[in-house]
């Protein structure tokens, strides 16, 4: 019998696994990873069979219990199995599904944390999510469904806490009315960081009445991580002024490009 | 000049630092440190000063002030200084403020984010914070101040999402109250994850109204993280069931007990 990690990939940089990640990926006969997982990670393994399992891409989406057997599978025939999945494996990623079907399947299975995007993204842009005075809690939620998040952002008291959304960039006006209607200022500010920690990371910085804008006003490709709150100002001041290169890294140093 | 990297911890066995983390602390010369980081996280830097500046031990404790004065000092005298802090630096560790006052003071600051313990301690306990049909989102909250936690939880609707409370240990009573008075469920489920990742884990789980009882009923010594939510029923089965060892790693293999 083999085995199955669920594993956290983290934002995007490899530099930014975690020790037991990178562990994990160079032990692995093969490895499921979701589409938003760099290239430059999987780098880490070329020993390693690499299958994608992106639900929303390719000529055939694969459903979660064919993810969920292909795992088993695999782990069966012996292999050292790693689920790599964006940021954290317990954010917003099925992992508890995962972890659940193979246990009950009879597959040892472990966990490794990630650093959430949900953190990871405000934070390299400069963001605290807390900050004494300003914001004391933040919540995380996921911007895929409306009948989801409307009532979640409903119920915060309006300037109270750190809103963070993932996985909200079409959602963008749903947000934005959920929370104006639920009393929050339109004047708060708001930032869209994309592709945090990736060469291509970058951000957008607004308010709230602005957050629905159009592509052709804010040119945003990629993975976004919407941040909603008055801390969102504090990137000016709290905004780290330099990036240094690792200097023991064995990969290639990360170029964050900096507005 | 030298310069301050403020470097997530993760929540304490050092393979859950990330790669860049062990990058700052191995080409560190200085390193201000939190009480909560453990000695085996100090021990990837035997070149370098450690210093403690734990606000709340000791026979002095030390002011964010002084505090920011010794980082900017050291920096100035052309160190290369890691400001290392238990999970990550932007969730309630005062990042955003000592990275203002570093920068306001010329000194070149970047930030590693960092496992932060508010989901490293539930994923290692097998609990998702996040899953399909049982909540949506999670909401983190300090638990240090029930002037600031109570409104933050009474604005929750009831069981809609997962509340993690760090540094509420003390203040169970007062989150059981403000809970309750919301309208939660007593048969809330509750977990209590003491020391995550530390060869001294342990957790403990019940139900909100349990949640206040005393240390004689739940020897609970050390940091704990409190999740409240139907998501904590979900760790019998999405419990990973095994640990394994690191294969490559150069650090001790980390034994976490499981109930």
């Amino acid at each position: 019998m083999g085995r199955v990690s669920l594993v956290g990939a983290g934002p995007g940089d490899p530099d930014l696994l975690t020790v037991r990640a990178v562990d994990r990926l160079k032990s692995a006969d093969v490895i499921f990873h979701d589409g938003l997982v760099p290239p430059a990670v999987l780098a880490l393994a070329p020993q390693a069979r690499h299958v994608s399992v992106a639900r929303r891409t390719g000529p055939k989406a694969l459903s979660q219990d064919e993810v969920n057997r292909m795992m088993t599978s695999a782990a069966r025939s012996g292999a050292r199995v790693v689920r790599l999945k964006s940021g954290d494996p317990f954010v917003f990623g099925r992992g508890g599904e995962e972890v659940r079907a193979l246990a009950d399947a009879g597959v040892p299975v472990d966990v490794v944390p990630g650093v959430t995007t949900a953190l990871g993204a405000p934070t390299l842009a400069g963001i605290p999510v807390t900050h004494r005075g300003v914001a004391s809690g933040f919540l995380v939620v996921s911007g895929h469904d409306r009948d989801v998040y409307g009532p979640l952002l409903a119920a915060v008291v309006p300037g109270t806490i750190t809103i963070v959304v993932l996985m909200g960039m079409a959602e963008r006006a749903g947000i934005q009315a959920a929370l104006v209607d639920a009393g929050w200022r339109p004047d708060t500010p708001v930032a869209i960081v994309m592709n945090a920690s990736r060469p291509d990371e970058h951000s957008w910085f607004g308010t709230l009445a602005d957050l629905a804008i159009g592509r052709e006003r804010a040119p945003l490709q990629g993975a976004g991580v919407i941040v909603i709150g008055s801390v969102v100002a504090l990137a000016g001041t709290a905004r780290p002024t330099a990036t240094f290169e690792s200097e023991e890294s064995t990969w290639q140093p990360t170029t964050i490009p900096r507005r």
